[in-house]
Formats: structure tokens, C-alpha cells, sequence
């Protein structure tokens, strides 16, 4: 159940609603976001709505069948739009783009990438700088130094960027110099730092878990949302399967499913999801027809020299085509949906 | 090794080739199928491949390094086309759509479906007659008898016959009703099965296994060939993992992965797929932009009341939408291409 | 709905406990076994049992709520014990090992395996000569004229048959010289392969699909049930899983499930299973523990000669050395039991 | 290659080995655990070890081909024994028994649970503080204060505690209050959190990800390893797969495979395990003859109560009754290892 409360709700009133939802043995949590303030009930035993709904201080209830709550479309009937400002948008009604080298590698490698995205209208860039590696050996990316002059430089010229987080002490360190903090598939379920990201003012892009369920993907967002920060994007890369013909798994099937089960925008991966060069196109257009708000892709201006991930990274003629591709087949779609 | 023979080819100058091969270090297996003579040679060893290349009688001779040889695209650069007379063909250079029901129920349910197909100029028709049930007690399908009024049927409407075939001795009953043999997911390595299509002058669509990998179903592929049929469909219908939202996970990256690796057509079955009829349509939607040649799907007049798979069928007003929202979708996917 | 017949029931007392039965929405099957005949309705509707229960003819009736009906525990309670002949079972209440090489590969070897298992005192051989395999170009197994050989040597030994079976032509040409059918993991859904099984009155061995529930497995064996056989063992013999470290995952927790589900024996091929040589012996150690009431396990004289499966298959002071400590464990581990 | 260094080697030394690994193409890391200081260099070129070998401050090198190195068996050949201290060790020389509730819920609970304990002379205890749960709305421990107190009262019965720590801030708030940190499934890529326990003086157990594959769970080690700390053990609990029947695959393959693999101790939780009581007996006896060196498991005063977890947790009789059975299988297996 969830119960929206007026702003002007005073302590009282909250005190009286928080007391009476626990008398009907409900478990009641208290969620304050950017937006608005929620008292999250969590129970199974039949009652009166009524009830509670007369109490002084709430705007609005609903009971929500969902294991998630407030990330659910039961409730929300419309759509959750990100707003990164400077007319940057992520939301359900165009194609949202973002582009990038898998590991920022140095100021120049920023500067042909910013030149790339801008050519082509692009305007939010990937790249990381704190790198999960499977390796202790291996490189771990150039770090806060680099996401400042990564940041300097996407700022100076209008590009919003996404970067993965990935512990809860980076949130405040790396806040001034992001747009979206992502959280990796390996942090999927690192229930700290969805909390942390939860009363941060940016917004989150959450990937799916390389064995991570669409509910387990939802439950996720629903930390960061019952942390206080509605603005959340939903992201498919990709699953662990038996088949060894390819990197993982993309898994188009949570697409449609993902978006009707929540209002948050998602987003899809094909560069980690198919993980092989030849079939980034074809999947990233398979990914816009199932419905996806929006592409995550890495690129890069020579591919065989990235530091990593280069087998799965397109080069800048090829990513042209592919932006073209892709906007081609969002109009297609999105003129289906109209019918 | 695939050595292409001569038609005119004397049995001395075969014995000489296959004494030969053998010699190298190779095993010779004969191929001879609807259109050409081959001789099939594995083996690992160096050696001078003018040695072979000069004998009498021998065409053409490639090394293959894939572990299926006569499916494989590294030997044949053209793309294999499937004749099924009347002018109707499936290939990669227009879109086959492949509907009806999950099961044969009835006369008049054929002729709904024929209705409904011509209607929308579909020249394909899928019905089970022998279904393969998880449960011994189960609806196990209409047989033979139906089969033949389906038969007859769709002959009278030009309209040709998708059906499952489940064991060899049904190759030889069902042979004069059917225009495509289908191996369901179960019989995917039933290789006695394949062995027996290998030798039928009928087109074969394989299933992917559901927990086969790609390569698997590349030499279920080579195993109907290898016997003399070259008239060889492969479909992706779905693969098991750990994911219980749906009821497989349709795993579009099969497609462009085979269509690079092979010269057979694929098509696609989201019905079995997602196997959830909310998300037929943008699942079919993606595999055609994923390049899928063809789509296979599950329609019926009414599919609350269908025998079995009611949960993944369309009915008529949808699935008449999705046709031609596929048909967009393969056009534009087409004009990228050309590009 | 299990309802059991007496074995002098008219046709028309028959008649009318099937009227009955359908007259409250229950759909009947009758099932004639070796041992029994019985009426299994399966149906949702309630109703009062007294109702059938009274018909003349009925010695016994019982409500299963599994899906499978005949195999389910819920229904028999004592054990299944399969009786071979010659003072050889396989049943609940000892270890049955059956060892053997992969492939028969020649008389000499047939002759070297008899000679390893009678001085264990091992009186199972398994031996495949129809071998699935993945490419056309394999060796398929050295056919009937082998198995003849095969059984003549065993028959002449007091060594019972345990090979596979691929096919429903081959179930009567094999079935004098095979003491014990063997599905394969390919043909774990072959149900017109169970469906013959079940009319043969030889043994049955059900490998478990290597993406089979354990509930697929036992509908498996209800088909060979319901068809007239109650001869079934269940083998676990691994699954597929992402894990790339080994052949499959022998999944030892399916044992103690499927004791409790049903009263088949079950057994457990570790070679297949883990498939390493160096862990064959833990596994099957660990088998014995888990619940398993046999092993079957691949042996040779040579494996690095074998023709195939060489990887997984022991040497003989390996398995001799298995074999005194698998004895040793099931003893323990009986003696737990009867605590 | 692992280049173990002299504890009075000069910087100057060192310095002149890490320029002349980087001269050869190798890239140095520098390693200092609580027993011993390490070079570890990665990379490919082949070069003559001996220019290596002679430098001054080394006191061994080797070439390890694994991609994980220190924790690998082709570099250390003995085994690694945790000393916990009061003569409480966890190696590959004897049975490890940890156990105790899911959560900790009150002082009561850690009474009750350490008279088991005691007197089933059992002296590690496991329970959780800081819980993981998908939902955010679920209880997630008592926390910090609740550590105090269950700390206190082991430490007053010579019982070690084992308790997820879930951020890297906790490591130093619970460091007095723990013997053995753990990582759980969701946390087993958690590099950072990973690193951090690399610098503690405190022994880590390592839960393998419920889809990590065992080479990952061996490169986790890893990160602890070479950040300082040697004192590790790995945990087999179950993976994901397909089969829906149990909680999780106890994957005990993966048991002697981590046992050659590496050095290091390994146990099984068979409680998240096969997850479903009746079946937590038969899955620890299997994996004590799989080969682990240690079992962790649930009970509860009473389970039906417990306030996670119950479903997969053990009453004291129960468990009770699995320790002796444990040891005798234990026993049993450590005289054919002595064979």
C-alpha cells in the first residue's frame, strides 16, 4: 500500500496515519523523495480502506499487489521522465542515445569522443573510470582525477555523463562531476549503495544482475526510490545462459515486460548483452523494435587499441550508421504505438 | 574438406578420391543430395590440397574449420533459398510469415484459419497434429486422420503445411500431407529422427533445443543435409535460464549469429518464445529487425478457448496488426542493408 | 485420481467405474502393467471419493495431487525393486554399481571388461553401441551385430545388459540381447520412444535431460508407466549451467528429491556428470551420500585409447579402488538411516 | 609469476627486481600479507627466468599459468590452515562445523544457540547482523549493537563468530566484534569491498555468486590475497540454474575442483544450498564426501519461528544428529584419501 502525503502534513498527522497502519498489521516505512512524501505499508490482513483513507494528511492511497511498490506502473500510471537538464531528457517518448569508450583512457581519447558524439547530436557520454575487473592485476581506470577532466570537458561542451559507481564512499566524491551514476551488473544487488544512491540528486542508471531477475532488477530500483530518488533508469545487459557462442545473453524478452510492469525508462545494452562486434547493430535494432527507451553503447576511435572491451566496441563510421539505424526504427515503432 | 563431385562421376574415379582422402588422414563420408554429389572428409593433418584437387571427377574442393561443413557459410557463399512450388519460397530476401494454431482441433477450425490467412495473404499455415506433451494423460493431437483434412484443406487454398513430426515412422505416414517437416525443441538431437528427414525430398525446420546451443543446432542442421536434404530451416524458439517471468527467453542473438555462420534461413518463434501474449508483438517486432527471414506464430479465432498454448496465442484483429507491423519492420531492416 | 482394478474385473464393471469417473469431469486412461491395471483420472473438480469408491471391481483408490501420478510416492509407499533375474536387483536397499566402457568397441574389450567386473563382483555392464552424437561424421557405434556379441559374452558371464537405446525400431530388435533400456539425455522427451518402452517388459533406465526438471523426469517415467512398465530407474547424470569448469553439473540435490517424490530407484552417473577423471571418485562418493541407491560409471581398460569419453572414464585400479570405497560409504550411509 | 622476496630486502633491491620484471614486459604488482612480501608480475613474453632468478632479495619465483596466482596450488603446495586462535583452525586436516540462525535476533536467540552449540562441541557461530534482502522493506538485521552483544557472549564461551559484513565502512565498525568476515553471494565481485578485507588482519570466508563461476570465485581470493591477507576460505552455496524443485544447485562439483585448484580451505553451506530442510542432511553428508573441509549451516531453536530463513533451517535434535553423522562420514572419507 501506498499512502502519498500531503506536503503540509504536520508531525501529528503523520504520527496518527503511521500508528493506524500499524494497528491494521502493516509494517509502515516513511520514503521522502525528491518529489513527493510516501508512507510505504508493507502487509497481507484485509481491511476497510476506508479507514485509513479519511485520515487528515493524505492526498492519495493505493494498494499495490507488487513485491515492488513504488516503482510499480499499479501505481504510477504515468511515465517517469529524467530530467538532466539543459533540455536533456531520458523518458518514454524518443530515443534516448548514449555513447562512449568503455574505460576513459586519457584527455585526448575524451576529446575524439566528445568531437564523435557531437557530430552526430549525441549528448550524454559513458565511460568508466573506476573499473570492476574480474583481475586484481588488471587495469582499474584512471579514477576521480580522471572523471574531473572527463567532466571538465563533457561540461564545457553540453554532454551529460554516465559513469559507474562503485562503492558508497565514491557517491559523494564522484557527485559534482556526474550526471548518472551507474551501478554494474556485479553491484546489482549491493544493497548499500543503492541506499546511498538513493538520497543522492542525480540520477541512477541500475544494469540488470548477470543472473539478476527482472524482480530482483525492480526491487533494486525500488531501494534507490524508497531512498528518496525517483529518477531511475532501468537497464538490460545481458544474462548468464549455458550458450557460449557469445559474450552474454541480451535479454530482450524484459523489454516489454520492464515496461509494463514499471514506469521508469530502460534502457538497453547490446555492446555487454551480445558482447560481439558484428551483431551490435543487429541487436541494438532488435533492442529499439522490443521497445526500449533507450541504447547504451560503447565506441571508440579505434576499437583495436581500447584499453578494454575493444571486441565489442564499434568505430565511429560504424556507430554513425548505427545512430541513423537507430532512429529509423524508433520512428518506425513509436508510429506502431500510435495506431 | 567438402570435395564437390562431378554428376558424371564414374564409381572408379570416387573410389580413387576416397582412397585418396583416406590416405591424408582424413574420414570420407558420401553426401549425395537433391541437387549435388560430395564427398565430406574429417580430419586435422597438413597437407597439399592440389594432391586432391587434381583427381578426375571432383568440381570444387574447400577446407571448412567449422565443425558442420555443408551448412556452413565459409563453403557455401550463397544463401540457400527453400522452393515449396506455387511460388512460394522462404529465404533471405523477403519475409515468410508462418501462422495458425498451436494444435488441429477441428474442420471448422481449419477453415477459420484458412480464412483468416488468406485474408492476409499468408501462404503459410503451422498446426500440431502429433503433440509432445509433458504428461502422458495430455491432449496428444488429431494424428494422421486430421492430417489429411488439413492436408486436403489447405491444398484446396494454396496454402502450405507446417507440421511437427515426432518419430521416424511418421516420416514415410505424413510424408504426401505436409510441405515442412518441423523437429519440435524435445527431438533436437533425436539424430535417428534427422537422419530419417535427411532422406524425405520435404523442406525441414529445425527448432533450436531448448537448452541447445547454436552449434548444436548447426549439426542437427549438418545431419539432415549430410543425408541428402538440403532444404533446411533453422528456428530460434527460446533457450532455458534461471529467469521464471516469462515462459523462455527468446534468444535473439541466435539470429544474426546464425545467419553469419550459416546460408540457411532462420525464422523466429516468439509465441514459444516469451511465450506471453502481451509480448508477442515486440518480440516478433525484434527478431526481424534482429534478421530474422521469417516468423512463426501462434493465431486462433478465439485463444481463450484454444486446446493448449491459449496463454501465447494472438487472435485475429492482432495478429492481422502484427503482420503488418512486421512487414514495415522487414523493410526498413532491408533498406539498411542495401545502404 | 489412481483407481486400481481387480484383476477379474469384467468389461462392464470397467465400463461403468470409467463412466462414472467421466461423469464428474475427470478424464480416464487405463493403464495395464506387468503387475496391475488400473484407472488414472486426472481432473480438478470435488467431489465425494464413496461415490467411485463402491463400484464393484475397485480394490483401491487414491487422490495424487502431484502432476505425475503412477511414479509419485504419494500413491505407492513401499519401494520399486527391479528385479533382473539371477539374484541381481536394483532397488533401495543395496548399492547397484554398473560399470562399462562408453562404447563397445570390440570383442577383446567386451571380454577385458567382463574379466574387471567379476573380480569386483559387479554383475552390471554398460556399453553403448547406437552412440548419439553431435556431428553426422562421428563413429555412430558398432550397431546390433555388436550388441549380439555384447550379450552373448555377458549372457555367458551372468552379466546383465545396460545400454542405450535411440530409437522405437530398434526397441524390439535389441530387445533380447538388453536386459536394461537406456534413455539417453537427448531422448529424455522422445515420448514416442517412453511410449514403446513402456509396452516393452525389459528395464528402463531414464537419464535425466541435461535441461530436464526433475519433474520432466518424472512425467518421463510416468509415460513408461502408464504405458504398462513398471521397471523404471531414474539416473542423474548433470545439467547445463554457465559454468564452464567441467562437462555438466551433476546435480546431486535432485537424489534426495527424487527418493522422496517417488519409489523408483535412482541412480547417478558421476562420468557423464562432472565429466574429469580426477573428480569422478568424489562425486560418486558424494552420490552415495546424497541418497543414490547405484553408480554407473564409465570404465576401459586403456582410456586414453578409448574411442570415446576417454576424458571422464577410469582405469581399472582406479574404479577397483571406487569401488571398495563406494561400498564402505553406502554402508555408512545406511546406517544412518536406521538410526 | 609469484616472486617471493627476503623480509630484509632494501628498497633498492626491490626496486631494481620490479625494473627488471617491467624490462621483460611483465607489469609488477607488490603484495605484503601478515606471512611473507611478493612481487606478482603478469604477462606473456617468453624470457629466460634466470635473469630474474640471480637478482639480489629473492628467495623463490615461480611461473604460475593460472590466472589467479597466489591463491593457486601450482605455486603453494601446502595447504593454508587458518588460526583463529584458542586452538580453533579451519584446514584441510579436520571437520569444520559453523553453526547457528540465519539472523540474530536477540540474546535470548545467542543463548539458546550457544548451549547448542557447547554441547555439540561446536566452536564457530554463524549469524547475520546486516541481512541482504531483495526487498527494501525487510528486515535487515539488528545490526552494529546487536554484533556487541553477540560478540560478548561467544567471546565469553570461546565460540568465534561468522558474520556478513556488506560495505567497506563496516570493516573497521566490526572488526573487534568478528573472527571471520563474510562475503555473501551478492557481494562476491564487490572488488572494493574485496580489497578491504584484504587489509584486515581478519580471517574472510567467501561465499561463491550465485552465478559466479569457480575461476571468479578463485580471482575474488585473489583480491584479498594480494592486498595482504592469506587468511581465506571458500564457500560452495548454490548456483542458479533452470530447475525450479529447490532453492539453489549446491553445485559440490565445484568442491574438488577448488580443492585442486587451490590451496585454500573449502566449505559447503548446504542451508542456502539445496535450501529445503528434509534434504540439508543428505546434501552435507554428500559434500563432506565431496571433499569439503567444512559444512555451514542453519538451526534454530525453532525454525517455524525463525524470523528468515526457517524453511531451510534445522532444529537442535536435527542437527544434532547431522553432526555425528558428519563426523563419521568425515572420518570415513579422510582413511581413503589415507589409502
Amino acid at each position: 500500500m501506498i499512502i502519498q502525503l500531503s506536503k503540509e502534513i504536520s508531525s501529528e498527522q503523520k504520527e496518527i496515519i503511521i500508528h493506524e497502519v500499524s494497528k491494521i498489521g502493516y509494517h509502515p516505512s516513511e520514503v521522502k523523495t525528491q518529489f513527493a512524501h510516501y508512507i510505504i505499508a508493507v502487509g497481507k490482513a484485509e481491511f476497510d480502506i476506508r479507514k485509513i483513507g479519511n485520515l487528515t494528511g493524505i492526498i492519495d492511497i493505493h494498494r499495490v499487489s507488487d513485491p515492488y511498490k513504488l516503482v510499480s506502473k499499479k501505481w504510477r500510471v504515468y511515465d517517469t521522465e529524467i530530467n538532466l537538464g539543459d533540455n536533456i531528457y531520458i523518458n518514454r517518448k524518443q530515443l534516448s542515445i548514449i555513447a562512449g569508450p568503455c574505460s576513459i583512457e586519457s584527455p585526448e581519447q575524451i576529446d575524439h569522443s566528445i568531437a564523435h558524439l557531437k557530430a552526430n547530436n549525441i549528448r550524454m557520454m559513458r565511460g568508466g573510470v573506476f573499473k570492476p575487473r574480474t583481475s586484481p592485476y588488471a587495469f582499474r581506470g584512471v579514477g576521480l582525477e580522471g572523471l574531473k577532466v572527463f567532466s571538465e570537458k563533457c561540461k564545457a561542451n553540453g554532454i551529460k555523463i554516465v559513469t559507474e559507481v562503485m562503492q558508497v564512499s565514491q557517491v559523494e566524491e564522484m557527485h559534482d562531476f556526474v550526471d548518472i551514476f551507474q551501478v554494474g551488473t556485479r553491484n546489482a544487488q549491493n544493497f548499500n549503495l543503492l541506499d546511498a544512491l538513493g538520497k543522492t540528486d542525480k540520477a541512477v542508471m541500475l544494469k540488470r544482475g548477470f543472473s539478476g531477475t527482472i524482480e530482483e532488477l525492480l526491487q533494486a530500483a525500488e531501494y534507490v526510490f524508497s531512498n528518496g530518488n525517483e529518477n531511475i533508469i532501468l537497464c538490460e545487459r545481458g544474462i548468464r545462459s549455458f550458450e557460449t557462442a557469445y559474450r552474454n545473453t541480451l535479454d530482450l524478452n524484459a523489454v516489454p515486460i520492464l515496461k509494463e510492469k514499471s514506469h521508469l525508462p530502460v534502457i538497453v545494452d547490446p555492446s555487454h548483452g551480445v558482447g560481439l562486434r558484428n551483431y551490435i547493430e543487429p541487436m541494438a535494432l532488435a533492442a529499439v523494435m522490443s521497445g526500449a527507451d533507450g541504447i547504451i553503447m560503447e565506441v571508440h576511435q579505434c576499437p583495436e587499441k581500447a584499453i578494454s572491451d575493444g571486441q565489442q566496441t564499434l568505430n565511429y563510421p560504424e556507430a554513425t550508421q548505427l545512430y541513423s539505424h537507430l532512429h529509423q526504427a524508433y520512428a518506425l515503432k513509436k508510429s506502431f504505438n500510435g495506431v
